[in-house]
């Protein structure tokens, strides 16, 4: 049941029509407490939504009672009227619920330069029946009213034999880039933690998890990731385990953030390998995954390994682009930087694909999740706004 | 008539077996002088192909006598099997022509890992040809047998009343984001220059044209652009005319480079203007040229202008992205991060497409030639290799 698996958590989902298909488009999650611990992060982006201007000064304090979030329309570069919409939307839920609006996050997803006043009156006029629908089992609703062009809602759960547990709940599909990704993410957990506990187990894990996540190479304006605590289990979590286990949610959700990218028909992981340092694996893995050669080949099961080393030698990590392995799908495709086994042994038919770059460098790692670059990526993204 | 327009240059292309179709697919370029002044530049690819390796060797001391290029194989990750079949053409070329293998530049081009015996063979068998066939109207030839993907050769000429001239010659399509592009360019003049003042007006004049040509966000392993001077015009000409001319020539291939590149629909121009520096706004030119979620919008003729705002707010150029103006094709469709002109008004069928860019940081301006993001794209390099 996603964000509504932990204790002290209620979730709703409506259509308040922002969605052209009538599907549901406005979401609402309240931590019932007994505390409202919270921690967030956002996309680095510059060219930030009015939701995540608003959200980032909500956080601050590290309490946080309720997350509205809508998909329908971005709400990003619509000016002031579009800040005013996120305010008057946090306004509205802390009226409803009688808390604060300091302590509401607005999350927001779409077409960017949608915010105008039908998004607004959408959005203000159906306040009221999220409250009224929130439950106990809400959270399957809310995930399915994240949606965009994703297929199908993400959501994942987490227990521990210490008597806590983790809900999430994702939507990605495309502008898939998170730097921290078009990605919102809101997880629950009930156990008893403090803001600073929270903030760095979610620092740990999306650093290693959705950061790691580069489907398309576009980063969203919109990305937020929040971590809402209730304390309703009573058990103060070991800071260790529960950034383990964190970490492992967040993993298993960018994993279906990738297998649910638009068009994609492969799941590339770029895994990195005894590179100098930890960034020159990151840095050569997001190389490799953006480029557009390589991923038209991976479409098209080519193993074409020279685009793999073109798109390295890009970068200014440290190796030698002469001695590099490059292995497909366990095939040594290029061994020392000339051709090795057979490039026709290398089988690309399956979905998973597994892209291994021997830096040879030092004894640093990291995988990047990609997808290929297919014709139903092109046909969604030449289309979505009309 | 290309590379041989100016006087002082004879130029050939024949089959050498190399591409599976039968086409033209090895050239050469001789400065029959009296003067064999040269400059080059390089990809910026850590990754060079042999080709590249050899040629930055062979342009060091400023002396070119002549100029061989393949295309169907980039001769690129072959190891030091790949080099010597680079070294043996050289010395072919230099043993039939009586020159130095130290004056001759070798330039390959195809699929990278491809520079097998096969390979070395077809090549060193049909140097004998190339030099049989070397004629003062072989620049076509020549043109048409450094293609790859293209679908037309690409040619330009230039002629100053002072009395020299110069010819290009130039071969694109794919893996085409110079910094320098797979990418070969050959330009001839008969202008008597030295060889310092070739480096200085082909630097001058591809920093600001095939180095704004940013197709399709990758940076091939083969790219080569090199100038030979043979002073058969006997004219000195003046520095400043010269680099202006070699400059017209250069944006005129690389719009030719841009036309043809493969799968494309439409040539998008994005003129960056008002940036804090030059340099700020190629970054930012660049940014938005690599969103494949734009370009696929304007292959469905959609100006979805959030996207180009969300690529900008990626970089670390300097402008406050709520001030920015966009206008595509004279529409301005968000002005101070806002939507203002409707988007119905944009028409985005013509081929020709500007995507106007006002970072209102300065009064520095720059264009990046990009192109959209299509089927035919996905198509052509999901099935390149095979």
């Amino acid at each position: 049941m996603s964000v509504t698996r932990p204790a002290g958590f209620t979730a709703s989902g409506v259509v308040a029509g922002l969605k052209s298909t009538g599907a549901l488009d406005l979401a609402l999650v309240v931590n019932t407490g007994p505390r409202t611990s919270a921690a967030a992060v956002f996309t680095s982006n510059r060219a930030k939504a009015n939701p995540v201007l608003w959200s980032e000064q909500v956080i601050r304090d590290g309490a946080v009672s309720a997350v509205i979030l809508n998909s329908g329309g971005a709400n990003c570069f619509t000016g002031s009227f579009g800040f005013q919409t996120t305010h008057a939307t946090a306004e509205a839920v802390a009226a409803a619920l009688e808390i604060s609006a300091s302590d509401v996050l607005v999350c927001s997803t779409g077409l960017i330069g949608t915010g105008d006043q039908t998004f607004r009156d959408a959005i203000l006029d159906h306040v009221p029946a999220t409250v009224s629908a929130l439950s106990r089992d809400g959270g399957p609703d809310a995930a399915a009213a994240i949606m965009t062009t994703d297929t199908h809602p993400k959501q994942a759960v987490a227990e521990s034999p210490a008597g806590w547990s983790i809900g999430g709940m994702a939507k990605g599909a495309g502008m898939l880039a998170p730097g921290l990704a078009t990605m919102l993410v809101v997880i629950t957990t009930d156990a008893d933690l403090d803001p600073a506990t929270l903030d760095r187990a979610l620092r740990s894990a999306t650093r290693v998890t959705f950061d790691r996540i580069d489907s398309d190479g576009c980063m969203s304006t919109n990305d937020t990731v929040t971590l809402l605590a209730s304390g309703a289990s009573g058990v103060a979590a070991d800071e260790t385990e529960f950034t383990e286990a964190l970490t492992a949610l967040c993993l298993d959700l960018s994993r279906q953030l990738q297998a649910d990218a638009e068009g994609a028909s492969h799941d590339i992981a770029i895994e990195v390998v005894n590179a100098a340092s930890e960034d020159d694996a990151v840095v050569v893995g997001r190389a490799v995954s953006r480029s557009n050669l390589l991923k038209a080949a991976i479409f098209g099961n080519d193993p074409n390994w020279g685009r793999v080393l073109a798109a390295l030698g890009t970068t200014d990590a440290v190796f030698d682009p002469y001695e590099i392995d490059v292995s497909m799908n366990g095939v040594m495709v290029c061994r020392r930087g000339e051709p090795f086994e057979s490039r026709d042994l290398v089988d690309l038919t399956p979905r998973a694909t597994t892209i291994l770059i021997d830096l040879k460098s030092g004894a640093s790692a990291a995988t990047i999740l990609t997808n290929d670059l297919t014709h139903d990526y092109v046909h969604e993204n030449s289309a979505y706004a009309s």
